[in-house]
């Protein structure tokens, strides 16, 4: 299996050296670090460097070269990025697939991630140099999708692949579920309180009980949740019981 | 089944115009068109129109609302993206998970993606207003993502759903591969003429046929390119019998 350093990122003649700089950010939040830029227009420059906004040490390591070959030289696996998917053909692979591909690569090869110009993107000779297009599947009425945000989702894909289905995780450890009984013994006080204040009627419930059973299952509440709802049932008895004195 | 008419984005005192121009092109790309913006700091503004790129029909149908509240009054389901995992204990899912939940929600149900301030995120009250945390699983070194770029994955990920896993496909009619026999009849051609040439010796082969019908097994060639491979050995062949004679 590959890892994230194993994965390169290559920028063909870029344009705007704003995209350069935004795509260096959108490689580092997802963990990649190896940028390769084929004649870019402009660079370095300034705009890059703002846009990437944290991301500067990347740029600062990024290669810069002539042509595509030089670039993926020492590649095992290209990938070549096409918004539209040209009269060329060849095998097209989606984004997601991509990403799996390149994670299961054997480590230590490094694979290239390659994006075209802002407006033209790779020509069918760069195209031809990549063993697979990746296709990231916009709206064909819109298909204007920015290179840093290209950048951003195949970089996005690489990370989720690279975590596997490692589900979302709280920073802080889960709290305790309550136990069967103490939400029970809950229910009995509110249904005790409900009967004292004329709202359930003992001898005609109409499933009141049980819905209510029903919607503090759903909740699946905690330990200290049944905590506070019987703080409020005492406190609201003791109301009660004042009022009534 | 939800579509993606039935998403709306949210986007919370968003401070930079030029984020929620990008946000409304990455929405674009992606099939989105409902974008809501609650209290933007400076809005509307050339700037925001400028990075919007061809969106700005979008930026025109935008709502401004004063409060989150409004944003989100109709939606049935709503998602808090945040990018670090507070102290406040709610339920959180990745951004492919929440994806998968939006579209498989009731049709004609809003659901609403929300997305907080550049700097500080959503506040703990604004989380607490929504079913979900939404988290983009970004590298704990640097979770800096670009809010726009936030909202290109999660658009991306929101089509990726909506179009199921269709696979990428190219433009163009599949060519038709080459019958197992053209393959065969191509192969006892080539290995004829390589014995011609004196590089294949047909009493001690030594496996080289078998490597070359491996080889373009591999490649799982079309009729058309099984006959460029004829018509190149027919032209060697010719080029041989002059160079004889």
């Amino acid at each position: 299996m590959a890892d994230l350093g194993d994965i390169r990122i290559v920028l063909v003649e870029t344009s705007h050296p704003g995209n350069i700089g935004a795509a260096a950010r959108a490689m580092k939040t997802m963990g990649l670090r190896d940028l390769v830029l084929v004649a870019p227009a402009d660079y370095p420059c300034v705009e890059a460097t703002a846009r990437a906004a944290g991301a500067d040490d990347l740029l600062a390591a990024a290669r810069v070269v002539p042509t595509l070959a030089e670039a993926i030289d020492d590649c095992a696996l290209v990938f070549g990025a096409t918004a539209r998917l040209r009269s060329l053909r060849w095998p097209v692979v989606t984004a997601r697939e991509a990403a799996a591909m390149a994670i299961d690569a054997p480590a230590g090869g490094k694979v290239a991630m390659v994006f075209g110009r802002e407006r033209t993107g790779l020509s069918n000779d760069e195209l031809a140099r990549c063993q697979k297009l990746l296709n990231i599947p916009v709206d064909p009425g819109f298909s204007s999708l920015n290179l840093a945000a290209a950048v951003q989702v195949v970089s996005y894909e690489l990370r989720v692949a690279a975590l596997g289905d490692r589900p979302a995780q709280s920073d802080q450890p889960p709290e305790e579920y309550a136990p069967a009984g103490m939400i029970d013994s809950f229910h009995q006080q509110l249904e005790q309180d409900l009967i004292e204040i004329g709202f359930l009627d003992p001898d005609n419930p109409r499933q009141l009980p049980l819905k209510l059973r029903r919607l503090f299952a759903k909740a699946r509440p905690t330990i200290n949740e049944i905590k506070i709802l019987r703080g409020i049932l005492k406190g609201l008895s003791r109301k009660r019981n004042a009022t009534n004195r």
